[in-house]
């Protein structure tokens, strides 16, 4: 991950720094919006929240700081463009939080060369270059995470989400990971909120790596199972309700 | 399913009858774009194909034609209506193929009341009525399937669903279901010929109801993941592999 790349002519050389815990694939996105669509993940390192059942600590926790590495745009894109075989495909921000994160260079750099890009966020962190983006995913934790939601910041992601320049155009969607019936009340909320964005569900993974030896698949698809019925029974039906397709292939197994 | 219900004033009766084979839900759609989705299945009855991994084999042996019923319009409604709560949502017409059903009187009535259907069907017949859908998936059959695409066909199906009215908007994709290297050379080639319109793939299920005792479920996912990195290994970005999350849901249970 220490290549360079010159920057194209006329355009700024990128010197401000991200915090990457890794870079990988082309794999597919595995859950929401984008769920199937090749991608290549940049997954930033550092974190605002603890999510009680987070499934990537190690992008998280200041622990695991030394794994991280610092790199401008430039390098992060080389990598990207390396590991897409120089074929421009959509790039997912994650992390951690990858809105804390100076992003806006490597997303003006990465669209140059015809490469799009879809953010990972909880909202906490309000940035001007969300504008930018093609895709934003917005995932308010809800109770289980043992997070507190500030609404006004999931607000003003919004806000600067849709201030985009003219002929470009995001597409902004909400997320919500649910373990249990206080989750799912929350995402109601969530939704009765922002009606005009699209909704997705997701079954969450109470056997993240750090939690617990082995995945429990079985019990990802008992949850993913009521979740349905549970939507059903209400009779919601502009929601989208899916499982992390990634953990039923590969379990907690990184860079897939 | 035998509950009618009175045309609204000023609409005409619904006397065209049309074979099905089964109507359930809601459930979520667990395949192709809409993935994730509460919908009600309509499953139609008749099929002019007979693909060799077909797992719907009750909806296309005339053998089981008894277990079929001729139902109007408005009885079809009806049942909808009764499993949705009165409360609009997507239908997923499915089979079979029900491009050789008369379903236009049945997009009328549910279009009234606010519902919204989708299609599924290998593009072999082309009706006039695929411009009132409101989604059309069109999943012509690759090699393994034993069965010849008729171009000309699939091409007068597109022609027709983009002949819509104006205020009408029809979302158009291809689904190819793939086993093996020379069906995912097909799917290259329509995604060639239709470069307009999202492309799906799908990793088989080589254990449909008929032909094994149980589901694979191991194995449909070594085949998704086999699709995964062939996919990328040819940079084919602009694709989207799923599998049918039904079957690593509920294997290969009818009526879910």
């Amino acid at each position: 991950m220490t290549q360079t790349i010159q920057p194209a002519q006329g355009t700024r050389a990128h010197t401000r720094t991200v915090m990457v815990s890794e870079i990988f694939g082309p794999t597919i996105q595995g859950e929401g919006a984008l769920i199937g669509k090749p991608t290549v993940f940049v997954r930033t390192g550092g974190c605002d929240y603890r999510c009680s059942w987070c499934d990537s600590l190690y992008a998280v926790l200041p622990e695991h700081k030394g794994e991280w590495q610092a790199m401008d745009s430039a390098q992060i894109f080389a990598e990207v463009r390396r590991l897409s075989g120089d074929t421009p495909l959509l790039v997912t921000l994650s992390g951690g939080n990858p809105a804390i994160q100076p992003l806006e260079e490597l997303i003006e750099l990465g669209h140059q060369y015809g490469y799009t890009f879809a953010i990972e966020t909880q909202g906490s962190v309000a940035q001007p270059w969300f504008a930018m983006l093609d895709y934003l995913t917005l995932s308010p934790k809800p109770p289980s995470s043992k997070q507190v939601t500030r609404w006004e910041r999931l607000e003003r992601c919004i806000v600067n989400a849709t201030n985009t320049q003219p002929n470009h155009e995001i597409q902004i969607c909400l997320k919500i990971v649910i373990f249990n019936e206080e989750d799912y009340a929350y995402a109601r909320y969530v939704a009765e909120q922002y009606p005009a964005f699209p909704m997705y569900l997701q079954a969450g993974n109470h056997t993240p790596p750090q939690t617990a030896d082995k995945i429990d698949i079985s019990g990802i698809l008992d949850r993913m199972d009521w979740l349905i019925q549970r939507t059903i029974a209400d009779h919601w039906y502009g929601v989208t309700v899916l499982p992390q397709l990634h953990t039923l292939l590969w379990g907690n197994k990184r860079g897939v």
